[in-house]
């Protein structure tokens, strides 16, 4: 929020919660887990005995093999205040920034810069749209509309070869030979989870990395626990490995690690993770939940998809009203939801929550049609225009 | 709206969906239902035969035993575009008027009304609180100091017992003996099924007057179906009858008619009717869905209450940012949840139907503390606050 909030600090959350609780809080770096002796030991040489412990050491940043990334200008994403003054102070002074990487972080970056007068922004992504992770091609092209339309150069289905200048970074050189003139870079191409230590520690890891962990977020030792980006996460419908990453997620495992350390109080169903996001450009907002269209046919289901274009008030004359786009994947032979992605105004962020429910209660393109809702003018889609409802009937209808 | 969009006409639908879909239109009024003959007959003498027919007659407004209410400028709520313009008409001229009934049709009046310069509103309702029969007395006082702070003049707890005034009304006398001057007043204290035209037919009617349907909206006989207003709806959780009249519900019902008109199509299960309401008074959303903490316990469960108290967006110092409050009601044994009620910004208008979705699905506490969110700093609650999470918790603290 380099634009919306004046200072880091502003963003920052403070030990308020923890002292309140009367937590005990360390700032040390653990460098050893011993899960015989049940201790840690940490940088600054202390040592502390546990009866339960939870990993909660989340993810770095990815760093590609591209020459000159370790040149100074080149900001890959720490959630570090000292590091976030500097990108700010560094970002006082450039005049023009780089963004690599056209997923959630890049796009919310470019827009936050593109904000920040006199300077030129570049956005430029490898894949041939913006979002193609969590989207499908035709959300993204709606962002890159967006994005352009603020100042932004957009750069599409190239690649990054090398971060060319002496010690500091002055340009990105791309595949085509171009070198687009650079005194800020900003990497935003996804993380990895944060495991070495687990892995020192003999604990297992999974395919991507993540420490591998039980129902109730309990790794093979039964006193180790592990939450957030560095666990490891199934995919709610195929239970392979997903890389998903983020903070929601990671909140909701906390609540499962917290209430099962010393008792499962709960059977917990084992149910996977969805991916649900919601993002925000230029006051238009784009949600996704479960799979895309795309992801769904390359796991290998069978789906339907179901459309709806509506107002996000009614009648439509209302001031304020635009349009919401809304897209359901349905399994085809059971008619179960599996993803939907929605763009919208700002009750978008919503809307995406309700079809997360939908997803995680695995309702039907039956159940949807005939769904009970709340409508008003001012808030929602008129009662015969309900999205949801709409994009279940479009799908039934093909089913 | 009669503030917020110019000309009735504004919000007319019209009758292109209809001409759209080549579906014939006659405007007249039904005076006979023959269910042998298979024939309706109209005001104008005209005859028509049916295979199956949709009754979709609506309601009526209750007016109750008050002397005077017959006097020009009182206004029941009729959906009729010349009855419109003339209370707009009458509107333009009026110094002062008086809506009596504190539910939401009454203070979404109130709201546009006080928008009116030069227009003293009063609002008067029987019981102790606004939106009592939706909400639970906490959230109605919220709108009363929003009503109040726009300038209304609120009479709680007071019964009207005379129109007064000679050929037109001049004020509403209550029973404490004061005259409340009204050049205009708007009646808005609910409605009864318009089943008339069923009954005289021979079908049955349920207690509150709706006209008795199946689970297909079919009466008891198969070639009549009923939907909307006019048709008897059940509770979701004790299968009584429920005095509910809303659009959202009444569109459901007509998709599940439109698919069971000639061949059951879907085995549609028994769910029954929840009331799922939204709400907006001058930028602040009240939303409810299912049963409140007093109807739940009124209706004989063991119910226990979470709350939450959060903002809108995280952190808190961004502008726009509001207070979002939510209370869930679950049932004490089986932690199954019941009811909700949120009052907060726009997204308050799709979070009660994340509650409705829930509710139509079942959902636990445990399940709904460990729900899978999209969160995102302009749109939601943070990670760690989203509201319907943080309210599972509080009440999984007392189950």
């Amino acid at each position: 929020m380099f634009a919306s909030l004046p200072k880091p600090e502003d963003n920052a959350m403070g030990n308020a919660p923890l002292e309140q609780n009367k937590i005990d809080l360390e700032v040390d770096e653990v460098i050893k887990l011993d899960r015989e002796q049940k201790t840690i030991a940490t940088k600054a040489g202390k040592k502390f005995f546990y009866e339960k412990v939870i990993l909660a050491t989340g993810s770095n940043p990815i760093m590609p093999p591209v020459k000159g990334l370790d040149k100074a200008g080149v900001y890959p994403i720490l959630k570090e205040m000292g590091y976030l003054k500097e990108l700010k102070e560094k970002l006082s002074k450039a005049k023009n920034a780089v963004i690599i990487g056209g997923g959630f972080i890049g796009i919310e970056f470019a827009d936050e810069f593109s904000a920040i007068r006199g300077l030129k922004v570049s956005l430029v992504e490898l894949l041939p749209h913006l979002l193609l992770n969590s989207f499908d091609p035709e959300f993204g092209q709606m962002v890159e509309e967006k994005i352009k339309a603020k100042g932004v150069n957009l750069v599409l289905g190239k690649k990054v070869v090398e971060a060319v200048g002496d010690k500091s970074v002055t340009g990105i050189k791309l595949d085509d030979g171009n070198v687009i003139p650079a005194a800020l870079v900003v990497l935003g191409i996804g993380a990895r989870p944060s495991s070495e230590l687990a892995k020192q520690a003999g604990l297992t890891l999974g395919r991507g990395g993540g420490i591998c962990v039980d129902e109730y977020m309990r790794t093979l030792d039964p006193a180790v626990f592990a939450i957030g980006d560095c666990a490891e996460k199934k995919d709610f419908f195929t239970r392979r490995d997903l890389p998903v990453m983020l903070a929601s997620t990671a909140t909701a495992e906390a609540r499962v690690a917290g209430a099962s350390l010393f008792q499962l109080k709960v059977v917990r169903e084992n149910k996977g993770t969805i991916a649900t996001y919601s993002t925000y450009v230029d006051g238009l907002v784009l949600g996704s939940a479960g799979l895309t269209e795309a992801t769904a046919k390359k796991e290998g289901f069978e789906v339907v998809v179901g459309l709806a274009e509506v107002t996000s008030k009614h009648p439509a004359n209302l001031p304020g009203t635009v349009k919401i786009k809304l897209k359901l994947i349905f399994s085809k032979q059971s008619g179960i939801l599996m993803g939907g992605q929605v763009f919208g105004g700002l009750s978008a962020g919503e809307i995406i929550n309700i079809i997360g429910m939908a997803i995680q209660k695995r309702v039907s393109a039956t159940e949807l049609e005939t769904l009970q809702m709340a409508t008003h003018p001012y808030l929602t889609a008129a009662p015969t225009q309900y999205p949801l409802v709409l994009a279940a009937q479009s799908a039934i209808g093909k089913l």
